[in-house]
């Protein structure tokens, strides 16, 4: 550190108060240690650097466009017809403050860490939120497929509305369909802390680079992931434990890791994939409906109408006790 | 909607505050946009209509019951023994209020949605909380069985205390004991609703229709799936990502899905299940004293006393690099 | 209970105030039935001893660790090097602070389970508490090693920082080698509730007594299981799903449970284990530079270079409909 006894001072400005006992008076030690020792590749700072979006604030406005999207289901208080502008006319000038700050912070971010100019910055992060908002009706009409899926591909599900309130698939879609369209404007981050959010409550990880069509139906979810590079059709049903993931085994990689490339695979219209069946590979391609099979490990192409399940189990009989 | 220059002339009372600059200024057409342009199947909406149970006074109620069955493990001060009817009493009483309140929501929302009178909700819905109240001391001891199989069952737990405090799938079969009693009186909504919320935190998803006998031990669990019409018998074992559910190739489907029919598997008595094992199909039953082991998918019956393997894996020897 | 009209007595104090209707009438014969039920295995109680650390403040703990290991990274500041010993100090005292007090708790916890004198209890908190922050640039560096390892070898990763603030596998990683190293100092409970709670939030169970070694990478993570007596070379990876787990087949079972000796496998160093693979035993070895394939369950050993996977599935065509 530059200026060594400067911050000798600060410490024990700091430290003065705390410092009571024989345990609080080894404190500075431990602090100097911490500010001192962190070098080349022993530790990461981000320091003097503008500020990540915070998950806090990521929390808010997810619930913004949850009441926006679904008007009425959640909240504590009966939304009527008459009422609705107000309530998401409050709700999108609620919308636009959060996230066009977010979205400004991510810009700001990408502009320090390149050095550019950043005077557009916050009018940039505005224009973005209008951009975002305005695609708001069609990733509704997106979700509104998905939970038309939903309910005709669970016989548990007993009503429309259960699906929207308590199925942790749609959850994950709208944080997905919403974290895509910010991903498809160029807006960085956010969209993964966005999806990481999603992750964490439902155990669904979706990244928000990946194509899904309309009508996804991702039932019970928990360890479904969703690679940045898949490509996934209409009516496609995927139950909990499924992977769509890149194939790498040591073989198969070519020294350096190549970012950006398709490296997930491809899963045409009305496929079915059952529970913690894992699909690799960007050029392996999944044929219109067929039908992949429980805990089936694919690395290859299969053409459409076509079923893989993995061998029957072997049985034995035990001697009874 | 009916009244259009009405809305148009609150949507202008809203903005007035807050057009100030030229992106907020698109607001008011994009909140519009989102009050006109949802209509058929394209959006849903919950207008006019009672509220849903909340999310949020649902996890105070779980941390009621939580508190209740098991006193003095949770919460920042010891509860001695003589001020016990205290500590109990006061909790009942809140219990009282808050789960009443949310069950009469369900009622009126049933209610609703059928055009029945609704004369007797509150009445009812308090009536219902008494009923599950009394209930607690059974689940209670339910719960006392599943820690008891926990600590038999895993060499890693060093104390019932730790089972009770930490282990996932305890808590899981908590909210699932007690949302089933619920759903077994006949209370909508409610019951999915607390167990999405479990199924959120430790990633466990036991619908609350589900069948469970005494001394079930959900080890890690998550992943773990128990499907609405599952029979599982005493002493059962399962572990991580076990799923049990339905099987519904399209081959097996007659056109319409039927709700209500039994899906899910029988899993007997003293069943160990091992991870991601996934048992399929309403007609599938696990004999007493079976072993599933780990990645195994069953969509047969097996006989009592069965032990039921996939094959050993293949071993290729790379080359040195 | 010892004095039964004593608390009959306090539990019409209690309720007089709140009894005043047909239904609410039933709560004190409900409270009584709970405080009186219990006894032997019937059910759990905590009564009269030390209380146990609360999840609440281990969270605002473990995000105090945080941000002293990632300065910059989270909270809504820019945080400047000259100011960073401030920053670091005043979050070291309240590490201090917090941290004491549940180590306190934890120590008081088995003290009187194990009926020991208690007078040291309070120092040795603060002992322990030093003793650990002590390890903190180690462990800081360890995690560097993590982070490099997901940069490396994830090609999603755009940069390290996106790693830091919305990888899963780190933020596990940074509460195990936190909990690890108060394991290994001999505290109890706490390390546990630590790791249980990094599992509710992202999926991943690492148990605080495992032995790991630098860069290793999780990714997704969802569903992983590490259990107590695993130990893991360096430079491996492991996908979701993946279970390092003991083998407990019945037969294999002498009778009793034995706790503590070691029944988890060992992975040696640049293994790499891909998504929903079970590996089980305390004996099984799986050795450097092997590549274990999805899905695949293994429970006995493996030489160094060895790549295992399961068998192709089978492909059936469907007729067209």
């Amino acid at each position: 550190m530059d200026n060594e006894s400067d911050a000798e001072l600060k410490k024990c400005m700091v430290f003065n108060a705390i410092v009571d006992n024989k345990y609080r008076s080894e404190i500075p030690d431990i602090v100097e240690m911490l500010v001192n020792s962190c070098s080349g590749r022993k530790c990461f700072e981000h320091l003097d650097s503008a500020i990540i979006p915070s998950r806090e604030s990521l929390i808010s406005i997810i619930d913004l466009i949850k009441d926006i999207l679904f008007p009425g289901y959640f909240g504590d208080q009966t939304v009527d017809r008459s009422s609705l502008p107000y309530h998401i006319g409050n709700e999108i000038a609620q919308l636009f403050e959060e996230l066009s700050k977010q979205i400004t912070n991510s810009i700001i971010h990408d502009c320090n860490r390149y050095e550019q100019n950043c005077a557009e910055c916050v009018d940039r992060g505005q224009e973005e939120t209008i951009r975002f908002m305005k695609k708001l009706p069609d990733i509704r009409s997106q979700l509104a497929s998905d939970i038309i899926a939903a309910y005709e591909g669970d016989p548990a599900a007993k009503s429309h509305d259960e699906i929207i309130f308590s199925y942790p698939g749609i959850f994950a879609l709208m944080v997905y369909r919403a974290a895509h369209e910010l991903h498809e404007q160029g807006i960085s981050i956010l969209p993964r802390i966005m999806s990481e959010h999603a992750h964490n409550l439902v155990g669904i990880d979706i990244h928000p680079g990946a194509r899904i069509g309309k009508g996804l139906f991702i039932d019970h979810g928990t360890g479904v992931v969703i690679g940045e590079t898949c490509e996934i059709g209409d009516n496609v049903r995927i139950y909990q434990g499924v992977t769509l993931g890149s194939l790498s085994f040591p073989k198969d990689e070519r020294g350096e890791l190549i970012r950006g490339e398709k490296r997930h695979p491809t899963i045409e219209d009305d496929v079915i994939i059952y529970s913690n069946a894992t699909i690799l590979g960007g050029r392996t391609v999944v044929g219109a409906r067929s039908v992949i099979g429980g805990n089936v490990w694919l690395t290859k192409s299969v053409p459409p109408d076509t079923k893989v399940i993995i061998e029957e189990p072997r049985l034995i009989f035990k001697e009874k006790r």
